[in-house]
């Protein structure tokens, strides 16, 4: 059974609530909902965990290597300031997909730059909620 | 019956003899047959094209306002240089969905600005043939 | 009786259809018939051309040299990209005159930079279909 | 009857007698005069100044909301410099035609960027005195 | 025997015609003929063309890779913007010579960027025509 | 009765003790006994946090928003790196004013830009303790 | 009693009609009544200059040093502008409040640098009129 | 005899007063005195204006032409801002010394750039008053 | 006897783990009993903490003050992001050594820039484990 | 006869040695052979100079005037760097052929920029030891 | 009597012969000689060197210290790239005149920076062999 | 026996008059006396060399490569200037330590970057003379 880490970075767990008018009204639950139900369709199992804090991220990427196959992540605003979760995922050498919500390559300069992108596999961008699932989906084919 | 534009860009022909380190082995005629299985399963009809030409592109893009429901293209070496392929997005209004087989993020400086991602509703890039797939299964839900 | 060529650049063929709360509503037909219109009415003889390749309006320009008195150009997208029309309006030494729908200047950054306007004699901008009448009087002006 | 003010900026004054290699030697007596030809042609009123003072063409567009249909102003040194002259047309709100007697775009670097165009409808640059007269047709078209 | 395909870019249709004080008189024509003579002498056999289309550059250089030893090309005007030529040498892995007539090192700034060097072999610029010569000559010694 | 959150960044705990030639030597507590005074004569009740970690005043921040009218922030070394709290202030859509106690634009060039300036209402900067009661004062009045 | 001096610079006489959704419709002369109240209460005296003159504010400042106490000046389109406002207030070292209706940091690229903030002693800016009041106050308590 | 028109640019007319670490304590009227003796010595008759208006700058040197054979010019906070003086110098033809009293090139980075100084024949900078006396000895010599 | 702060900022947990063609496969244990036993030899006294959390390393540094004679320092992922440890560097006023394990000026653009090296005393880079006993050394001998 | 001088600047008396993977193993002593096999052939007379020192290549260049018909010079490391020979070269007139043994322009940012290409006829560069050859070929051609 | 020790940089042995239409045809024995001249009369004794090599001006000034009053120096193509010059001048701590004989800030872009200006008390540049003189004479002044 | 090459760079001759408030009093005389005393501890013999010509530190480094089996250098004004130098490490392969008396990191913005540094092992500054024995330590401690 393939085990993968599912990391959601800062003000995730205020999805639903947040500039609805971007990212629609899904919540991080239903989210979380979706993604579990995927994983048991394609026998994986996931841990998932939301952080505020840089550094709690760092550690929980720095622990992954040999307890998880994959790592599912959406950086959040740490996508453009964190070398210090670059720095993680390259220690662990974890297989990493990099997702987000909305398409950062067509809102603010600041965001256009990601810290984490040279260090993921690949990246699925600009679908909503249903990035998650489609960067699931290859992240689980990919550790195949 | 969903109806799908799929454009190849320049080179994409060459594909599994072109630097295969980066890419792998897989050919162009047997993303297509992927891509067509896909269409198949999820009930879409697919036109697919390549080509070496811009402006070939651009009028490709221009003409498909009422003819396709969305468009999935992978722009190759006009992704970070055609403003005409970007404006043929912009004035045919057409739902767009912009794949990569690598991640162009973690490639040189001059790949790492798209001017296509601004007018494509999402990106998948980084999982070699298997973008293709993904961005299908994402446009054709966008579709609904 | 003075002869001009009249070049709409890539994706111009959509006028009417495309983002009508920028450019209008008028078509390219409507554009030209007017163009015709101005013609006739001082004496000039027009040819023109719409195309999407970059270098076809690159021949069409190399070739005109004895044959048209100027030149009348809207770059459109490869405004801010073609060296090689650039190079071709050099080469052939055509009087010429560029004109845009709208104001480039108040638009995207990467608008706001023209290849062509250091080799074109004047330009006009930003009058929609009316910007073509008005450098159509400059360039034949300027002829005399 | 269409009521317009004409502005010229610094320097301008000195038309005829500056430069001649590049602007031709026509003053700007002559210019007024065959402005004030073809607004009377157009059953058009213009109220003509010149000024070399940033804050007199400040003053001068700040008052003109009510009194003038359109604004043509050829801001010369202060395109580049003056937000002050920028902020008086956006407060006053007047139609605004931009034009330059020379393509500022194949000159100096520090004269390649207009901070009055992104504020102007439209503008006309490079046919010397020609570039008035076109402005002023293009303006009085736009009031109608 | 060597083969080589000698490719010219946009615009040296034009060649003898064009900025004579710059390239000089000599016309492609006689180019190509000092080309064939020169080849004949060192026991290669040459295939030249000539296009302004980019695809059509690009689409002959994905089809080269069996065909030919080597490549000399004068990309001209797409020498600073094409990806896609320089991802179809890559990509066909053909051994490549650039040549320029000019020195684009001395000329303006835009001009002093090549995409194509990063993936040349070597370079010759700014001997006019005989830039063509030492070029192929390098590139004969290099292929043996 | 108006309820406020007033956040101070890191560093500000040592405040009276760092730099007191740019700072003086207030203390934090003697800015808050200032802050709370002025609450109780304006008929407002505040919640004061100091935090050294970005992660912990985004979490505070994305839990204000049913529970505060207005927040007081002064980000100190996150103003110029924190896309996080920027987005958990959009995110709460909690009106909100920045203060500094130095006049940041007067510093290094690296403090010279605010991440949290373009999502907060207003701000007032370089009156040492006095921004604090300025700011509170300026949000209680925009509450109203 | 303390003297001020306060300056409104290019455009602000044009207060209450211009861009209303973004400075409201207090008017300029609403404005000075209410400085004049809170100088009242404040035990202080105004002088209050506008001036679309950068020349004349120049003058206004270079005067001000052995007359008043303090400077509370909007240099509105100056302030991005004018290294001899900045000079002035440099050599006549007189106590500078620099104040601002909207959020300067919060709009274009390049209203974001001001040059009159690193000589000022603070700021304030984003309140609409009310950063009048607050700049005064603050300047107030400077002085004493 | 020769003439000279000499203009110090703004704030000038605070020489003495105004930072006199860096400046020295001469006014702006011994300055003069020092120049009309010099001038008095080499037959030369000078014309001092001293102007804090941009403006009143270039008008001062637009009617020069014809009636001095050079300029002194201290252009001051103008030097880095002003295109309408430089403009001037241009139309003027005159023969120009920019002078400066403190060497700019190791102040701030926005002094480092005149805007004057590809215009004028020559400068001298960094003697404090005597760079007037040198510029103007310079000036005279150039004259002849 | 001396009493020293040393820092390991993020991911150095991970250390001998971590790119081991980088960093060796020295453990973060085995560095610090090489630290201890040099602190030994030079009768110092270490508090060794490591932690991924900015927020908590800005702690530890503000607390410093008068518990510590010195900081020894590898800020890791945070050396090119934190104007907080910058500042809680500068607030301490402590004497601080910044050692890296590898050549950061080798490395990525993006890690060529240090925020701490400007408040450091003295850095010592490249030298793997070497760079921590280097910078002890000369931490202890500027103590003295 | 025709008279050439030959320049080998820095380091490059250690060919042969140095980076054998980019230059070969050609020694500089291999390839003055070459060339004086070609001066033979082509009855020009070479002298060979190979310097570390910029101003005693500065001197070389400077005395060539009359002695020399020719340049070829490989400027190694000085090629991105001395103004001092760029000005050699224009002040001796003297007509130069740059060479380098690799292709500059596909290295690093720094090695992309020469200052000597602007001065010289022409480049030959990326054909190792051949780059010498094909370059003095040109230059005598272009002698006659 | 004063000691002045005069430095010419590289190339300027040449002069009379290096691009007259520059820098006119006075040699460098004819500055000398007045240079001398000016000295005489002013009581100064003057030790006068040129050198192409960067390391012996930066011996010669080293060197300076307890020798001389004064440098006068020209560091001609050093201008604007040696920093070890720079050092040897702040090292040295010995009063600096620089001077050119164009007017450097109306060349090229690369020639409009100075390392050596931030050193130097002043600057005279842009009067041909006129500029030494005028820089001795500021030079002994400010030696008085 | 260990052998260390040690190179000090332009101006350290200077030492212990230069700057002192930067770099101590201590001589470039006593430098080398504490560094051979810790070279007879350690077993090992130095070469120390003083230049300050460029063309002469790459002569000894060239010659660098079987003589020694490492270089010590503080490459002092050349560190942001000279190619050469670098490529002359590079070219010798030697092992290399650079070091500064100064952090250079928190100096000039051109001193912040080292050309110097990508090629060599490892790096030590701002600890005065004391960097010297780090770096010699570390450098020593390399070799074994």
């Amino acid at each position: 059974m393939k085990k993968v880490l599912v990391i959601h970075g800062p003000n995730l767990n205020l999805l639903g609530k947040r500039e609805p008018q971007i990212y629609g009204k899904t919540t991080l639950a239903q989210i979380n909902r979706a993604l579990e139900n995927l994983a048991k369709k394609k026998k994986a199992k996931l841990t998932i965990r939301q952080s505020n804090l840089e550094g709690e991220i760092v550690s929980l990427i720095g622990e992954s290597k040999n307890k998880y196959d994959g790592l599912l992540i959406n950086p959040a605003g740490y996508t453009h300031t964190s070398v210090a979760i670059r720095d993680a995922i390259l220690a662990s050498g974890i297989l990493t997909v990099e997702v987000h919500l909305s398409n950062i390559y067509s809102r603010e300069e600041f965001r256009q730059k990601s810290l984490i992108s040279p260090v993921a596999k690949g990246a699925v961008l600009g679908f909503g909620p249903g990035s998650y699932n489609l960067g699931l989906a290859a992240l689980l084919d990919l550790i195949d």
